[in-house]
Order: structure tokens, then sequence, then C-alpha cells
């Protein structure tokens, strides 16, 4: 048989793949499975997007430019100008299959085999994938529940620095944490990347949800960052439209812009419907936003608040994204998860939740923790914490 | 500024990126150019895709399965079925963003930086784009003109084999030349493939478009490469769907699948709305395929009859795909492809073609061949090949 790469010997696995055979087994089993794994959300795409696919008269799907259709990119403009970014043209964005591939992108143009990326954790699992993709080594700066997984001091991160790190990479708001960066934090780092001239990598696909009356603040607030900044960006949050893969990298630095460019050349063309999609979702957008917001804040308050009424269980109240990181009374969550889904069920219902140890660069850490996303309505989301009430007084490794 | 990547700085650009300017600058002047120097086909996508695209009822854009959802992947079992690989399963396809991601998760499966893929030249520019974003070395087996491209001598494929030697990588039918494999041809290529337990990876996304009453031998058609073999699928070609960005990764090795699948689940999922087109175009497609290819054999026939009258031009004629390469009686394409756009008009007319030296690992072995698309219509095509010879009567460089 032919040799698998190194690489994809290295490749980690979805947190949740070793719970995804419990789970069908669960439901041949007549067991209705709450997920709250997943970062699927249940909220409708804008109809202005649904219309202008169903309304769309083309006649060939062409492939779109490499770096994304002139039409959207204009779209993109309107948006981010919007955003006070009023500097920012069409050529400031490529258009990209999700916000996946603009990570990508990002850590293609940057990072050379061996190179290393600062990323604090816990943080999104995928970045492991990513980066073992391309043989880039990820060296993570703890952040702790006890905290509400703040920033740990700025020292930690120039102590982490090497003559191979390329990049810090953060997702802000974040997931799995919800975890909202402050300005301070972001000019701090604005500093050391700038000091040791290295990129900032923001992934900032979640920020229209952000509750309590605060904004997120972008890296492209620092114009000290023009050459050092990169924005990966989507529409799959922003409008529930995860499955129209449509995401964007965004830079004020043509150097970085244009490296990334022959990525994007050699895969030809992102997608041509998404665009569409996406560019007529843009269009008067203000109310969806807002509603989708207050629906996320409603969940997140009777989820946080929920689960924080459990005995033994600690969950810091996120400030962004639809996520949040709950500390369980379990000295495992990923057999505890395995359990709720193999052994246990209530009025034939259980739960399926992301064990957090896939959050961290070492499992260990993340053992007792799960990742809850509230992507469900508040009706299911209730009865989902009733279930893991209930789950965590029957489940035997329960700590009392 | 942050460092660029040394994968970037390698990244060979597309070969007409330098033309792209001097055909903006062309229209600008009012001059109207017809381009041969790309694959967008202008024929039409089937009704039946463009129909179930304007008319789904869908209301959340939800991410698709990483390996593609089961609806199409049961419609790509029925397509692979007709095509008398029966044993096949949803299970042995993987739904990628076109055929780009699928040669980019084969890559990323079986190649570690410094490996080496052995290519057939000339072949496809972008080999090189996947090729140098993983840092694998492509080692090239020359074709020449002379012999209609014909694969050369099988020992001088094994000469080539090192123990960094991971796949053999053909296009069949092929890009950029249309040559067509033959049985023989390829039973060789297995027999090296198992000799020396490496993957054998066949680009087969023209497999429709073959001509003269032949047809395309598929790899999966050798059954002792149950384990080496991997097919680069696409609907972009077959349904004139370039856009919609759907492609598969065919094999039935479950070791390849197991892995490639890694980086699938990295990127998260395929699109949605392309699966959607792509389903319904597999139904009853047998007339428009039939339609489809007619149209291509007039085109290539016109086309291929023309540039051979023209004095100095020699184009060996293709038994598939949409392209063929033709040498012309000059000492440099790039020089002349540059000229055509920049300082030539016919009735303010002119052509764009793609020099052939970015389809071969040395440049220089292409630098008096150029590729011809022959993705216009009959009437356009002639046309353009009375520019080409007006424009060869007046070019400076014309040998004569």
């Amino acid at each position: 048989m032919p040799k698998i790469s190194q690489r994809a010997q290295h490749m980690p696995p979805s947190p949740v793949r070793k719970l995804v055979p419990y789970a069908i087994e669960a439901k041949k089993k007549g067991i209705k499975v709450y997920h709250l794994n997943i970062g699927q959300p249940d909220i409708k795409t804008p109809e202005t997007a649904l219309k202008a696919v169903r309304e769309n008269d083309l006649s060939v799907y062409e492939y779109a430019l490499s770096e994304g259709n002139l039409e959207y990119r204009k779209s993109l403009e309107s948006y981010y100008h919007s955003l006070g970014f009023t500097d920012l043209t069409p050529d400031n964005f490529i258009v990209t299959n999700g916000g996946s591939e603009a990570l990508n992108f990002a850590l293609a143009t940057l990072c050379d085999e061996g190179d290393e990326v600062i990323i604090p954790e816990p943080y999104y699992a995928n970045y492991n994938g990513f980066t073992s993709t391309f043989n880039v080594k990820v060296v993570a700066i703890p952040s702790t529940i006890d905290t509400g997984f703040a920033l740990p001091d700025m020292a930690d991160f120039e102590k982490k620095i090497t003559d191979r790190t390329r990049a810090i990479l953060l997702c802000n708001p974040g997931n799995p944490t919800g975890y909202l960066y402050t300005r301070e934090e972001l000019e701090k780092l604005a500093q050391i990347a700038l000091k040791h001239d290295i990129a900032i990598i923001s992934d900032e696909v979640y920020r229209e949800y952000v509750y309590d009356g605060l904004s997120a603040v972008s890296v492209l607030e620092f114009d000290s960052l023009k050459e050092h900044a990169i924005v990966i960006d989507s529409e799959s949050k922003r409008y529930s439209m995860c499955g129209a893969r449509i995401g964007t990298l965004v830079t004020r630095s043509k150097k970085i812009r244009d490296a990334a460019m022959l990525f994007a050349q050699a895969r030809l063309s992102p997608v041509l419907l998404g665009q569409i999609a996406a560019t007529a979702a843009h269009k008067n957008d203000a109310q969806y936003i807002l509603d989708v917001r207050k629906e996320y804040t409603e969940r997140r308050d009777l989820l946080v608040e929920l689960l924080n009424s459990i005995p033994g269980v600690v969950c810091p109240k996120p400030k962004g994204a639809f996520y949040c990181v709950a500390e369980l009374p379990v000295q495992d969550t990923e057999d505890f998860a395995q359990w709720l889904l193999e052994s246990y069920s209530n009025d034939s219902e259980t739960v399926m939740v992301a064990p957090a140890g896939g959050f961290y660069s070492d499992p260990a850490l993340g053992r007792k923790q799960v990742r809850i996303a509230y992507v469900l309505n508040t009706t299911d989301l209730r009865r989902s914490v009733e279930i893991l009430r209930d789950a965590l007084e029957h489940y035997p490794g329960t700590i009392r």
C-alpha cells in the first residue's frame, strides 16, 4: 500500500469524532439527541439571500475571479466602510471558500514547515488541522476558566517568541470561549507584533454577535498594523449560511495580498452562487443582525444561568460568539460525553457536548471542560440543561 | 514587514498572469479580445441544474457533511455504476471544492515536503501551484509535439523513481494537450506503480469529452490498483459549472480515504448549493453530454484544420478535453502573445493565447508553443484563427 504522509498522520481528528458513532447508535435506539456540540445555527439565512439565489438568471455557472467577483467585493467594501474602515477598497479582499480557506491562505503565505504560530488557548480545534496541513507548530498561551479566559500577561507572549514565530493567531470574539478581547489587550499584542515584526491573524467571523452593548475591536483599527494585520472573515455565522462557503481574507498589506493571491489563483475560483447570496444579504441587513443578536443574547443568558445553577458546574459568561466553555464536576468529559450517548437517557432524550480537550494543545488542560454551542432555541436549550443536570446526578463519575 | 514564506515565494504565477494587464489595456482601447487562453466554456449549464437551484426551498444554508451530503454521493455512486464501477458506494467519494481541492487533498495525503510526484509534461500549469503549496517536487517526464504528445518509453518513468517518489500524476484526457492515454500505456503505468508501491493520481475531469468514437480509460478499471488509485473528478467541465466548485476525490483505498477525510474535516464542508446543482445535473444527462460532445468535436475539427493550414503552424489533433497545443513559427510565444494584445489588431479585434512555457517544468521546452482552448463557438473560433494567421504575417518575429 502507498505510504500516507507524516502530515496526514499528524492531523488531529475532530474533537467529537470519537463520539459520532455513539450518537448514531443512540438515534437508532430512538433516543433524541440535542446537539450542543456543533456550530451550525438553527437561525434562518436572510430571506434576501435565499431570494437572490432562487431568482438568479444565470445560464452558465462560470468561474468567479480568483480574488472574488467585483460586485461581491464591492459589497464587502461597503460593509467594511460601515465598520469605519473607509480606506479599504475591493483590492483589500480575497474571497475564499469559507473562513477556513482564508486561514489556510494566511498560514501558507506566512509559514514554512517548522515555523510557529502563537495562539491563546483554548482555541478553535480546527486551527490544529490547518497548522498540521502545513507542518506549522502551534505555540499555545494558556488562559484559564478562573479568570473567564482573559489573556495572560503580555510578558508570557514575548517569552514564547522565537526566530521561527511568524504570527499570533486570535479568534475574537472567541470560539470556544466566547471571550472578547479588550482594546488594551489588542494594543499590547499589536506592540509585540510590531516589535518582533510578525503578523497578527485575527479571526473575526463572530464580530456581529457580541452582547451587553459591547462591540468587538478589530485589528484593522490599529493603523500601525497596516503591514501586519490579516483578518479572517466569513459570511457563515453572520448570515447563518455556513454551507454557502463564502469567507474573506482582508489585509491592507500589498505584500501579503499579492502572496495570498498566488494560492487563490492555484485553486482558480471561489464559489459563484455563495457570492450572489452574500452580496444580497449585505443589503439592508441591520434588522436581521439586531434580531439574531437579540436571539443569541436570550439563549446565552438562559444557558449560562441554568448551567451555573447545577452543583459543581462553572461557566463564565461569554461576551460574544455563540459558545461557552463550562467546567463540569467530572474527571473526564470525554468519558462523560460518551456515557451521555451510550448509557444514559432521560425520557428517551439526551445531549451531545464537545469535550474541551480538543481545544487545548494539551488535552489534559480541558479534561474537565466541555464546549456548549447555543445554537438551539430557548425551549430546546432549557430542556438540554435539564437533561445535563439530571445526567450529572446519575453519572457514576460525578464528583460530589 | 512580516516575512513571506518560501512556499509563497516559490509559487508559480498563472501562465497568462503577465498578459492580463495587456488584455485589459487592449479592451480599454476598444479592441475586442477573443479568449483562446482559458478553460471557461461558453456551453450552458444543464437546465435541470439551474432549475434545481432556482427552485430550492432551503431556509438555512447549513454545513454539508465534510465528505459531501449523502444524496449527492448517491448520485455519484449511480454515475460511477453507469461507468461500470459497480462496486463503488457513497463511501468511496469525498466531495471537494472543485477538482482543485481534491488534488490538494490527494497531495497532502500522500506527500511530505521534499517528496516527489512524477508528471508527464506538458501538464496543467496549476499542478505546479498545488505541489508548491506543499513543497512537493514535480519530476517531469517529457512528451513532445512530434509524436502528438504520446507517452515516452516506460523505462523513462522507472528511471525517475526515487525513494521520495510518492505518486504518478496524470491528466486523462489531458490538459493542455488533449492527449488520451491508451489502455496499454495505463497498464504499463499501473505495473510501475505496483512494483514501486506508489499511488497513481488520475485527473479525469474531461472524461466525457473524448472524440472520434474513442473513450477514456479510467485508472479505476485496473483492479490491481485498488489500494493505489486516486481519481480526481469534477462537475466543472462535465456540466459547464466551473463556478459551482464541486469536485470529488474517488478511491477504493480505505487507508487513503480515511487520511484524506482528515483534511476534509479540517475545512468543515464542501459547498451545499453546488451539490444540489450537480445532483440534478446527473439525472437524465445523456442527451446533454452527447450534444456538448458533438459541439466540441465540431470546434476541434475546425480549429485544428484551420491552425494546420497556417504556414509554419503544427497542431496535433487532440482526442479529448477541449484544448490543443500548437507550435507556432516564432521564437518566443510569450513575446508573441504580448504583441498580439499590445501592438496588434485586425479590424479592432485580436486574440489572447496561453504561452505554453508554463505547462512545462522547463519553460524553454514550450517556448514556441501555445495552448488554445476551443471554448468559443465555431464562428468566433474561425475568426480567431483568421486573426492568428494575419498576425503571424505581420509579427516581426515570425520565422519564415
